[in-house]
C-alpha cells in the first residue's frame, strides 16, 4: 500500500467494506448508508431525528436523507410527538422489525469475513487498538467544536 | 460501541477521520475525498483516469467527480494523450505540487492523532491487522466481481 498509516487503511478497508455491504443490501432496498439507522431504531424505538443523529455521530442532512429513503422504502415510521407536534419520533415498521435478523446476519458474515485467519487474541487486540484509534479520532474532533 | 465489530469501528473512525481531513483541507479548497488523487497524480504524473481509478480502487463516477473539482480548483491538469486522442493523461499544476508537502504534513499530523498512546509495539501488531483486514475485503470484493 506504499504509505502504511492507520488512516489510508481504515480508508480502503471502509470503501470495500461498503461495496459488500451494498451487493448483500441491494436487494432489501436498503443503501450501505441507511442500515446503521435500522439498527439503532430498533434499540430505540421513538429517538427523535436529532438524539438519533447524535447517538450515530453523523451530521444531521445525512440522518434526514437516510430517513427519507427508509421511509419510503417502509423500514420506518416517523410519529408526530403528541406532546411537541414541532418534533417526530422514530419507529421501525414491521417489515423494519423483520429486517433484524436479516441485518444481524449480513454484519456476522462480513465479521467473518473482516477477521479470517486472525486467531481469539490478534482479533480482541486488534479490537482494543481500534477502540484507541477510535477514542483519538473523537476527541480530537471534540476538540474541533470548541475551538 | 455496543456492537464491538471491526466493521463498526472502521465506520466510524472513518466518519471522524474525514470530519478531521475537511477541516485541516477545508481552507485550500481541497475536500476530504480529493486529496487522495492529489497524492496518487503525483506519484504517477502522466496517469491515465482509468489507470488512476484502478490504483485508488475507487469507482469512475468518484474519481470524475474528484478530477473536475481538482481541475477548477488548479491543483489538476487533464492533457489530451498525443497518441490517443480519446484518453487523457493527468498532471499536477504547480498549485497541485507546493501542496505535497502540505499534505505529508496533514497527514503525519493525523497518524499522530490516530496512534496517541499507542507504542511501537502495539502499533506495527495494528498495521498487520488492519492490512490482513485489508486483504480479507479485498478478496472478497473481487469474488463479487468474477460472479
Amino acid at each position: 500500500m506504499g504509505n502504511e498509516s492507520f488512516g489510508r487503511y481504515i480508508s480502503v478497508i471502509y470503501r470495500h467494506l461498503q461495496i459488500l455491504l451494498n451487493n448483500r443490501l441491494n436487494s432489501y432496498g436498503v443503501g450501505s448508508g441507511q442500515y446503521i439507522f435500522i439498527s439503532a431504531i430498533y434499540k430505540n424505538q421513538g429517538i427523535s431525528q436529532k438524539d438519533l443523529t447524535k447517538l450515530i455521530k453523523i451530521d444531521r442532512a445525512t440522518t434526514a436523507k437516510a430517513l427519507l429513503k427508509l421511509e419510503q422504502n417502509g423500514y420506518v415510521d416517523r410519529i408526530k410527538d403528541k406532546d411537541d407536534k414541532r418534533y417526530h419520533k422514530l419507529y421501525l415498521t414491521k417489515k423494519g422489525i423483520d429486517f433484524i435478523p436479516i441485518l444481524d446476519e449480513i454484519q456476522n458474515d462480513l465479521t467473518n469475513i473482516l477477521s479470517e485467519g486472525m486467531d481469539p487474541d490478534e482479533y480482541s487486540k486488534t479490537i482494543k487498538s481500534l477502540e484507541l484509534i477510535f477514542n483519538n479520532v473523537q476527541n480530537s474532533v471534540s476538540l474541533l467544536k470548541n475551538e
